[in-house]
């Protein structure tokens, strides 16, 4: 759980800051941030029992795109699904299970939106792929401290889980030399452990990307918006490699380097 | 999740009492109870997003005996085991299975003690087992809302798993009429699943037991308290089908009638 951020977007309420934290610290995940927190909430959360630590340590950003800089896999969390259906969305149980592999590797972000909006298109269109704590169709919406409870929960069960199996495979092979646990799926270069790309590096591919279908005309000044947010999901789909991402923002600032000089 | 009874004893905030019920509609169980509750905070509760209707349906009881009186099994939360190590303490993911499997024949009881001092001895001795939910050691204790939160995910999860399990075996067998689910491990008599003694007629046996042992001279007058306790632990261990439960209540009664004759 050290490779998981959890991330709250526009948080109102100081009770629920304090809930997150607590609810974090019970299941062992350390890393809090806040994008645009109520300052009042943000301030007076700071007495939540047990977590005043993890609580003193949490860091505020003014964006999705910044408090997910150095995070290679962002998750969303939802009582409704996208509305939209932009997004795959996956159930707690499977989306524990993937996010467990890609913690291996690097960091994860769970976003968590405000309690009464949840999270904004913007914010969604940040996200990798969206997940959904399976409550009752008759009341999806649950208390945010509580909805935080729950994944940080089964998070913990499925690295527990994973855990045990490498070591029954391990106990199978006694007499050998113990082998390090690889996830399942993943198909390791040269013996190292892939390295996803980072969102930072993404974002700058993003931005470049879209410079230069606004030099070359491809976008239209009105569409912009829309077009940005679609190229941000577009990139999310892809689950760029850390290496492939570099290659890529090579080529696209340098096409967009040949553009600038028409 | 029909047959799940929670049981918030001694609970003192009105909010964890809102946040209690909230988890539960949000995971399907609607049958609240409370023993000795703070009055103001029962009150206050009644304002829970989305639970209103299940805060207003829920029982007040003077104890712990009435308020499990029709369940088969009741079982306890707790952060830390039981002190005393007199009862079984099992994971959440275990206990969440096992208490699926009885809510098929029965009531279950889930406890959950006061946010200050979890369940007291006491209220323990009304317990088949406890259960906990596998928090960090360095910070075990959770928030009543949050740890009520999980424990209902975990239910819902249990119970989803039997049931798609069921369906699985049943289109395996595809073509042949569809037979109703049977819990593993339950050997159910002439077609019929067993039914588990109430915890009411597993009280009456013990009242009458220590009257009959009291009599008898078996128990001194000091050690009366301490032996009433013991008493309800070891039938809670038994786990008595119910038809058993009513011989062996007509037989300690018989006993005890026959002592008081003397």
């Amino acid at each position: 759980m050290k490779n998981l951020c959890v991330v709250l977007v526009g948080t109102r309420n100081p009770l629920n800051v304090g809930a997150v934290a607590r609810a974090m610290s019970n299941f062992g995940a350390m890393e809090l941030r806040a994008v645009r927190p109520y300052e009042k909430a943000w301030r007076e959360a700071k007495s939540a029992v047990g977590a005043a630590e993890l609580l003193a340590r949490a860091k505020e950003f003014a964006n999705v795109a910044e408090a997910v800089a150095d995070c290679s896999l962002v998750v969303g969390t939802t009582a409704v699904g996208n509305r939209e259906m932009r997004h795959p969305l996956r159930g707690l149980e499977e989306g524990a299970r993937l996010i467990g592999k890609r913690m291996q590797a690097g960091r994860v972000a769970a976003l968590f939106g405000s309690e009464k909006w949840g999270l904004s298109n913007e914010d969604l269109s940040y996200c990798h792929w969206l997940m959904r704590i399976p409550t009752r169709v008759e009341h999806r919406s649950m208390n945010l401290g509580q909805a935080a409870a729950v994944v940080m929960y089964e998070l913990g069960r499925a690295e527990r889980k994973r855990t045990d199996n490498a070591e029954t495979q391990r106990a199978q092979r006694r007499g050998e030399k113990p082998a390090p646990f690889k996830p399942k799926g993943a198909a390791p270069k040269s013996g190292k452990r892939e390295e996803f790309a980072e969102m930072e590096t993404v974002d700058r591919i993003g931005e470049a990307l879209l410079e230069a279908l606004r030099k070359s005309g491809y976008i239209a000044v009105r569409g912009e918006a829309t077009a940005e947010e679609k190229l941000r999901r577009m990139l999310r789909r892809f689950s760029m490699e850390a290496a492939d991402a570099e290659v890529l923002l090579g080529m696209v600032r340098k096409i967009l380097w040949k553009l600038e000089q028409k």
